[in-house]
């Protein structure tokens, strides 16, 4: 009986070791999923984000973003269907679906003929609560990506009925950028009204927002006419910050069910189309902030939690080198500038547009103050430099004529001033950008939590939802 | 007796599946390594490197690349002690020793002071066969790093002296920067011949190199004046591939020892810095099949083989995407380039040497010929581009002077036609650059094999070199 008691005790214990290394071997399910997607955030503008936090001794030291840290990283393409260099649409529907589609393309196949089902789609079959939130409108390329299929991303009403037939559970950040209503038709919002959504626009009834309150739509307190929520630089204490749309997402949504909450922080891709370093870096922080939400939820279930961090593509051609510069960098130099280029657009817009502002000195006085470029408290100005600011003033104001693809070289497309200004001083920074696009360079995934361990390597866009589904261990479409 | 029997037998099974699981856990000792360093070597340019192999479809499908496939990457940063963007030296002292220094110190402290022990020299301090290799010349800054300290990157004469002391086994790829020997001071080739080193310097010797040849320096057989091998791109059946460096260093070095090769791929960051995409693309090609040499030894030893690709930092502030080219990528143009902007400058400067070639006619005729640009057989040029080729002409035949500054952003020292051709060419690709400089963007790490694991994530390149002992169980400096 000795020899038997031994077998008995030592199998146990020698099971129970097993157990524990098997264990360790297999990850946990992933209950609580979040995706973040920084719309046209490259390796540039992750890195140019820690070092603009850690600007007092230009070094990226700190690894000051929340996710930067994360254990697991991956590297993934981008490119589209029918194109090398993505759009936001095709970019969205690979990462929502896991196929490749064609540009502008949204939630449906290449031919644009199939709806494609979505993972957060898969997610809300499955049980899942599920949130999808944007800083810009809400019907815009990446969220609707998530919800709607349309062989358009510029169907935007379509896109905004499809959203209460998804029954998600939660959407917040933007507005509508066509809220429709005209003509007898039914409003975007009159839809999700009779659809059973609860609308909320104001700070107070968002934070009044509590679990019991049903479906929910959570705009934004201050919306641009766009419907996207104001750039980071400019926002105040107005503003609903990113991160807290998160975090109420998160007090809204959390039960034994789990979740999938999508959040794209979707400026950080327009600030780079305008080559405007500062908002865009100011962006990625607060995507930083928004991921810090799902972090501090993580830390209370590390076991059950998946937090993946990407992008759709680069924007921008972004760069921390400039051949102004050479081999130096002074990123604090983005402190200088006070709002957006886009705010700085509308400001000087309707400065203009009085006759005693309509001079080159009067543009200088406006750069200056906002840019803290020249004049007697900003930062001296080469003659080429005050040229060039004085030459898009007089392109800005019709004086000056250039030939068209020219100027789209010099200025996107954008105010003259404005981008002359933003590019003046990125390049005074350290900071180059390649093209007012989108670019082909793969983006960098950062990853924590369950089911963590698939995203290491090199893959595919596609590849994303794909990973993440397995991590729930779900099916949908693939 | 049964219980006795089953017990014992029922123990010897399961301490069996508990040393299986443990081994697959633990990884293998990594006694085959193998650092591979693309100098210079972004993201984009490894991007860009696939879609030009894939150049067809326009569609960076294939992953061409032996590295990109690799299982395990990872993202590092660069910055030097006392700058945000690199340099070679330091970045190069960073991998080799696991210690941030200033700008220009080779393998010594911030303070130009103290000499840092590398992984080489610890390497072979345990045994390890050492070689070290580089497609530029041998006492350039990155391979110096791994043998040599000494202050200054540009005091070649005092690194390529310290290389015989180093009593590494495998010095291979370029020639000497410079061979000393002037005044009566030893040349840095007598002195390693004093020191028991084989040198060669034609194809004949270096494909006769056997195992029991002893200590080689293993000299390229076309080198430029520089001490270079010739770019990628220039290269025919005369030159010695880096891909047969690599295996040459195998087959001298394999034993039951071990051993450690650092292999650099040193014109990618030349051809970046002259913004010529096509050449940097072929020497990122060049690198791949360097490495797949490798990976053919690891299909041999993959228990004990750890290969890690990684650049020192990025060069030109590359992106794959331009305004002119707006969404659109025409990668395959690249192929109209016929030989390096560097091999093109020696070219058109012998050439305009002649007084009947010094006209912008003969200029526009070497860029059709050598770019495919213009001309009857050429893509067709707008006028634009005519006149900044033009006008680039007359500022390389010295007949307008511009301000050095305007001259510097629009050439960067180099020849103002070469260069003017090379950003025409990799504009209408769809690639745009930033800088004639390095930039301060993370770098990607490929890598494959014993101790991989633990290059997953985002670290410092100090952490490189660490890594990297960790998987070889040695200790150095840190």
């Amino acid at each position: 009986m000795t020899n038997q008691i031994n077998f008995n005790k030592l199998f146990k214990s020698l099971l129970f070791l097993i157990l524990l290394i098997s264990a360790s071997l297999s990850a946990q399910e992933a209950k609580y999923v979040f995706f973040f997607i920084g719309d046209g955030m490259g390796l540039a503008h992750v890195a140019a984000a820690e070092a603009f936090m850690d600007a007092d001794d230009n070094k990226n030291t700190s690894g000051g973003l929340s996710f930067t840290k994360f254990p697991v990283t991956g590297l993934s393409t981008t490119f589209a269907e029918n194109r090398f260099i993505t759009g936001s649409a095709a970019a969205g529907t690979a990462l929502a679906t896991g196929h490749k589609t064609s540009i502008n393309t949204i939630g449906m196949d290449a031919a644009k003929k199939l709806p494609l089902e979505t993972i957060a789609e898969g997610a809300k079959k499955n049980g899942f609560k599920v949130g999808i939130i944007s800083s810009v409108s809400i019907d815009h390329a990446t969220p609707a990506c998530f919800y709607a299929h349309q062989p358009e991303r510029n169907m935007y009403y379509q896109i905004a009925l499809e959203l209460p037939a998804s029954h998600f559970d939660f959407f917040g950040g933007g507005g509508f950028k066509d809220y429709g209503g005209a003509d007898g038709q039914i409003s975007v919002v009159e839809n999700a009204l009779n659809q059973g959504y609860k609308i909320t626009d104001t700070k107070n009834e968002f934070y009044e927002l509590k679990k019991g309150d049903g479906k929910v739509i959570a705009m934004g307190s201050v919306l641009e006419p766009s419907g996207a929520m104001r750039y980071a630089i400019d926002q105040t204490h107005e503003d609903i910050p990113l991160k807290d749309f998160v975090s109420k997402s998160i007090e809204l949504l959390y039960s034994e069910k789990g979740f999938f909450i999508m959040c794209e922080e979707g400026k950080i891709d327009w600030a780079a189309h305008e080559n405007d370093g500062a908002s865009a870096v100011n962006n990625v922080i607060a995507l930083s902030e928004a991921v810090e939400s799902a972090i501090d939820f993580y830390r209370k279930h590390p076991d059950e939690t998946l937090i993946v961090v990407t992008a759709d593509h680069e924007t921008g051609g972004f760069a921390m080198g400039s051949s102004l510069k050479k081999y130096d960098s002074d990123i604090k130099l983005l402190k200088l500038q006070e709002i957006s280029a886009q705010s700085f657009t509308v400001l000087a817009d309707s400065l203009f547009s009085v006759r005693q502002n309509q001079n080159p000195e009067f543009a200088m006085h406006l750069v200056e103050v906002y840019f803290g470029l020249g004049g007697e408290t900003g930062i001296p100005l080469s003659d080429y430099e005050t040229e060039m600011l004085e030459s898009a003033y007089f392109v800005s104001a019709g004086k000056t004529e250039l030939e068209s693809n020219q100027e789209y070289q010099l200025y996107g497309g954008y105010h003259p001033l404005a981008v002359t200004a933003t590019h003046i001083l990125n390049n005074r920074a350290g900071l180059g950008w390649t093209t007012w696009s989108h670019t082909a360079s793969p983006v960098p995934v950062y990853v924590l939590g369950a089911g963590s361990d698939s995203f290491n390597g090199f893959y595919d866009n596609t590849d994303i939802p794909k990973k993440i589904a397995r991590a729930m261990n779900i099916n949908f479409n693939n």
